[in-house]
């Protein structure tokens, strides 16, 4: 069976064996550093991809939201912890969803656990979120009044276990020196572990952010570590020495409609609505929301020369294309395009499909895209 | 009832009031200059608010995709019309939607009305995308050779019907001048007429774009307009001059989940996969992915000092505050954002709360996000 017969529009591919290796190698890296590892499925958002990671020893997962952790619930998680500071409004959703399976959340102020304290009916565990220079969110890492109190209300009910301190040093997205980031983070992490752990003495510490993970050589004592993107990598990551072009798991396969060889465009359906906008921006000040690969009957093939789609609306895509690429396709073919920020794409999309014809689930279940 | 109560995590508000009073201005505009207004339904993608855009007596409305179409087919509408070139993977399913529903495509180029001249087996409309200078997709206006065989081709089959030529000219998102742009549209719209109208004496040309028609005054003989954002508009069309801010009819609830009054800011669940991530650029060069409104019970009030979202990823959203707003929130507390890009917001949400409570349809429900 050749996958591309069941694709008629806009539709997400999911190379299995290189997910899979991206996993195995993340593990094997977390092994080998004496991390567990413990993968943000904002990325994957799939309980089936979540049976593959399982097979390579992972127990425990993230989520960004409640309504992510509540559709991986009861799937075969030792515990779902929500990597997201915690959204009051969802406490009466968080008794519910905790009756059946063990979760944890994630706390940056004293106020949100002063709430959990009063109303959470079932034992929850909660980690807190340090920002230790990434400025997005957390409690900074030398605010300990903060920390005490938030630890202080926390012995309050018997329902709330602490179970320790959670970076995402987002920063390493944008700064060139991912060493010298996870050097002030391992330092902030080691100094909060060393400060609480007469009192906690089980706390772990846990990082979590593709572009370090998958670069980093020193994790010094941290305990755990908690990528996301790496499950299917993308051309950001590639961009930032995360990943190669054909590490990329995912790829959407799109209809050509039109072709203007005067101008080197193709036309396809495929635009901000199934991709996302996020985009590279080239040497030359172009914007690149994606990078043109050729669909063959087991995979995808990253072409010798560059195509790029140049802009991007609501449904169209407009790709700047060389000479190979306008050579040998037609309108009505199909083209793959690499995403530049896969966990962006995947939630758009909301389904997967395998090269062997299979379809493989998303939270964002929306098959009728199809 | 109070809509607020029903809101735990973010949830997409529709104003009835001013989404009426927006389709309803439009089709007076229409009526003034004779147009027929056939809006685009690729923004509302609603079932519900086409039934009340047919008060206002619009009869025929415009897709972006087969998709789109086949949500809205047998709800009472006399044409569908995908304005999309068409994609020729999906002539089984244009067969199989067509059988029930008027339908009529969008055409580019010679090969795609061949293939449908083929297999087309129900009788279907099309028009023939025109390219006045956007340049993002369309036969050029001078092509004629390409125009006269799309032409001869389509008179192969009898299920093929041309009923006109249909520009987009989506410059006038990018270029101040609009009157200007309108000026070369008209001009290229009255030349295909004359010379096609003795051939085809009732072949309509329309105009589709909501900062033009917003803001037009002479549409010469132009037949139609086919404005889409206009519906609900957004801070890009108050940006463009198209509307007020107190036009826009749409805006992201958002749950409070930390505060940090030395930094000025406040983080809130809301994130790309709700809003989109399109923005403005102020005049500071900060991006603007949305600016914030109150929550009142009858509906939002624009604060007097401007409060927007200045950083977004996944699923956070960091606002930069101004005092007024942070004098009077706390952490679980429901603040508005008026979407910069409404189509991709209302895309990405998939489904609409209404101010008296009651949930209103879109193409992509994703019912579980609330």
């Amino acid at each position: 069976m050749d996958y591309r017969s069941l694709i008629t529009s806009p539709t997400l591919l999911i190379d299995e064996k290189v997910c899979r290796a991206n996993i195995q190698k993340m593990a094997e890296k977390a092994e080998l550093h004496q991390l567990e590892l413990i993968p943000h499925w904002k990325t994957a958002q799939s309980k089936k991809i979540g049976e593959w990671a399982r097979e390579y020893g992972i127990r425990k997962i993230t989520t960004s939201s409640i309504r992510q952790a509540a559709y991986l619930s009861n799937t075969g998680w030792d515990l779902i912890h929500i990597a997201f500071p915690f959204n009051i409004r969802e406490i009466p959703r968080l008794n519910e969803l905790a009756r059946n399976q063990a979760i944890s959340v994630q706390i940056v102020n004293p106020f949100t656990i002063q709430k959990l304290a009063e109303q959470v009916s079932t034992p929850i565990g909660f980690m807190i979120e340090i920002d230790a220079g990434y400025g997005r969110t957390g409690v900074h890492m030398s605010d300990f009044g903060k920390i005490d109190e938030i630890l202080k209300i926390g012995k309050t009910s018997k329902n709330l276990s602490f179970l320790g301190f959670y970076i995402h040093p987002g920063h390493t997205y944008y700064k060139p020196d991912k060493e010298l980031i996870y050097h002030e983070t391992r330092q902030a992490l080691a100094m909060l572990k060393t400060k609480y752990e007469s009192e906690y003495p089980n706390l772990v510490t846990r990082i979590g952010d593709t572009p370090g993970c998958s670069v980093a050589t020193d994790f010094g004592d941290i305990d755990q570590m908690g990528p996301g993107n790496f499950v299917f990598y993308d051309l950001m990551q590639a961009d930032l020495g995360s990943c190669k072009k054909s590490d990329i798991a995912v790829a959407l396969a799109v209809p050509i409609v039109d072709i203007v060889p005067e101008r080197k465009e193709i036309l396809v359906h495929g635009g901000g609505v199934h991709l996302a906008k996020d985009h590279l921006i080239e040497k030359d000040g172009k914007k690149n929301f994606g990078e043109i690969v050729f669909l063959k009957k087991d995979g995808w093939e990253i072409p010798e020369h560059i195509s790029f789609v140049k802009s991007i609306s609501q449904e169209h895509g407009l790709i700047q294309a060389s000479d190979e690429l306008l050579n040998q396709v037609q309108v009505g073919d199909l083209l793959g395009i690499l995403p530049i920020h896969s966990c962006m794409t995947a939630d758009a999309m909301g389904v997967y499909l395998s090269l062997s014809g299979e379809w493989i689930d998303h939270a964002e279940e929306k098959k009728f895209k199809v």
